[in-house]
């Protein structure tokens, strides 16, 4: 089996230090989490940022001295940020961090609720949008479906000529596609042969997908942005502990973890 | 197996005389359509109005005189009516055909993109509150997903005690969620036991998911609303076409058409 | 889609007047019903044989005379014999009528029950050594396969260098493994890509999996051997009369009907 | 979720010392690793027996001294012999430990290949006449399925009153059905409600089978009859060490582990 990738999605949006005093705000945070989880084997950072109140933000320049202060403290790691921002901002404004060139960045793959009268908004205009922008500049989009029907369309884009195969995909599960072995296996099924995966598994799912994906030779997400417990009732001290949990389950398993460069030979990134 | 309950989707909301001119816009062509599936074998008709024009509405005056035209020419069958309304209408506005105590009338389970800029927007506390009013007006709830993912919002809002049990619903393929064998199988699994099932599959995949929902015993909707075209090419004349295509389908696989009152039964529906 | 391959099996080793007196025995018995199935639009006969007193044999003369019939009456028909032969008998006995170089003959995968005290024994090395012998005469086996891991077996025969591929199945449902939508899914995700299939629904299942397999862009088998009634209670009077529902349904879903020739084209067959 | 419960398949009737020097042959040995399974966390030993030399018999007398020697080092331990028994054993000879009325004894439900030329051999006459014996003598049958139609079979038998319900099922994967994440998804949802499942990869799947099984809600079964190496390239010391490495993972998972009255409990024994 490959070695095994592990994303690293230290911070989120929508995660709180009322939810768990860890959860990094400030840059010098932000880069103690992604060491930590750099440390304990992860290959990926998936970056989202916040001011240093904790509200999140597309900021370039925010961006900027965080991706700066992760690089200063793991060189070789691979940055993904996040192109999902906030409620009503414009395609430009999440785009922001996609002008820093960074490796990789997700790519949204359709529109869901996120509770209350909350909707993630990803038109079809601006996934395709993104695609091309992130086809021009070189960014290896992590395309995110949080339901089968977002393979679908990827698939269908890919056709089209918006995105770029072979894709790699992360299936965040939990939200609205439930977190089960079966849906997992579905989604997998589902893909272009050639493609490669991810799962993220949201809240106490989240070792559970993780122990499938490994078992079933996928790779993992784990992070503050999905779970913030490291077991039922207690607390991570940080993203670290979470990705170490997902090296022990691997070692049980005889699959070894991917550095940064073997985790770009796999996705075919190119080093810049 | 179970008689084959046929829905007829007679005239949606998108499909235009431009599409074919025998879709629906007036009183009298909403009784024709109707009356055509009817005849043919529906026993329940998914209705959308407009205005004599063509443009969609929810209001509710029309939605009276048009199921009064169809009650005239079908004094049996059921009406469903639809809830899924406009870009930018309230949920009340959806709403204003359930006051008219049909029953059954749909509930849309998730928020999906329809191409270009456009959003479905069913947010989850419009899906709570469109189950609430129809529990309250004992309007049974035909629950259309367009991906897997809606099924779990229905069976957690079912466990919330918004939705009653059991439940019946419509899966939607081809728009967002792949409409092929495996994904309606998928489906089929996915619902709770006890359940009911419908499959409307759009454009050119209308046929083939009919063919299929009969030969696994669920139940069938087609329609104008969701294909046009009798066969390549060719424009169905009428729902009625349609309609008719698909009890050939059910006589040559054995499978006997349910009349109103038989669907009435299979759903739980009590006759008002 | 391609155009679909049907596969009429007139004949079996098992089925007996007794059951439906149309069942072939004679040689001019099985010319008959070979002739009314490519009639009605069969482009392969899937053919067991019989002494005249509905013995089922292998016995390469019985063979050759049924195929000649049969060529005379039809041909450009594909004619595949079955290997399956009886209980007790040699590998050698089973493999008379691939002798007779046919374009295709069937390769049982696997051991299975047949209900009582009767197996139908397809030893590792028997399908290693049908495979062989059929590599070194040219012959395309038909992979009829009775439960999921039976394809998991030709998976691994293939990558043995025993099978050669694109590799053609018969997914046997309602034996083994339940013939429904969901077994039937399973089924064809299992399959190498670049694989070709065809259902053969047992009894009742017949036309339901016939009608899947249409639906699904598959291949369909029908006949006596599989099933002898026309619809519930009444007897087909001619495997022509089974290809014929077949042909009427593939119509209703706009799937056209292959020749012979298309049907070498497809399975990549060199007509001889 | 349910806690975990963990079937030690100690011995099985193919492994040898030369496969590895820690399995049991002699009542002592037998004994050591039994005590060593269930001290590791094991509620269930799934016993086949040997003479002193390794070859494998159903001796019912073998079978009694060696169930007294594992009563007297774990004396609440679940034991459930094997009725697969030998090529050419007849039904009466594979019962024999099933005379010794222990709690649970496994019912084989169908006839597949092990290799060259062997058939493990299942008849439906054989399976019929298990399951009226264990149930005749109140043994629970844990329903060995090497592949999904033998799923299909115990629901036929069920339905003809043949097997009692709820039904505990192994699936033994990696023998005839792959051992994959999407076959074990498939089988899991293949049972009916109320049923339960452990799971059994061979060879290499056995721990990522193992972690699938954790993670689904499952149950497994680990052990030398399955797999002898700890890791890739290093032999377990015993099967203590096999059902250690699953609590680990269990652990990580935060799974807790059934004790063999909890174990009864899930599964409906009533210790004798
Ligand atoms: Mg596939
Ligand atoms: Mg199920
Ligand atoms: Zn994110
Ligand atoms: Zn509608
Ligand atoms: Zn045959
Ligand atoms: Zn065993």
């Amino acid at each position: 089996m490959e070695k095994l990738i592990i994303t690293a999605a230290i911070c989120g949006a929508e995660v709180t230090k009322e939810n768990n005093p860890n959860v990094p705000y400030t840059v010098e945070e932000i880069g103690r989490e992604a060491e930590a989880a750099y440390k304990a084997g992860a290959s990926i950072i998936h970056l989202h940022v916040r001011e240093d109140d904790g509200t999140p933000t597309q900021d370039k320049e925010r961006f900027r001295v965080c991706m700066e202060e992760i690089k200063k403290r793991c060189p070789d790691v691979i940055i993904q940020p996040s192109t999902g921002g906030a409620v009503g901002m414009s395609d430009e404004e999440r785009l922001q961090p996609v002008e820093l060139l960074p490796e990789m960045a997700t790519l949204d793959c359709g529109t869901l609720n996120f509770g209350g009268d909350e909707i993630f908004v990803n038109t079809e205009n601006t996934i395709k949008n993104f695609a091309k922008v992130m086809n021009e500049k070189n960014v290896k989009p992590e395309i995110e479906v949080f339901d089968k029907g977002m393979i679908d369309y990827a698939i269908r884009y890919a056709k089209e000529g918006y995105i770029l195969e072979p894709m790699h995909f992360d299936f965040v599960l939990g939200v609205q596609m439930a977190a089960t072995g079966r849906d997992l296996a579905f989604m997998v099924d589902s893909i272009p042969a050639g493609s490669t995966w991810t799962v993220a598994g949201v809240g106490r799912y989240e070792m559970p997908m993780a122990a499938m994906g490994i078992a079933m030779g996928g790779h993992v997400r784990v992070g503050f942005e999905d779970n913030v417990y490291l077991s039922k009732g207690v607390l991570a001290k940080s993203n670290g502990e979470l990705v170490e949990k997902v090296v022990r389950i691997a070692k049980e398993l005889g699959r070894e973890i991917a550095t940064p460069d073997e985790a770009r030979e796999i996705l075919g990134l190119k080093k810049k």
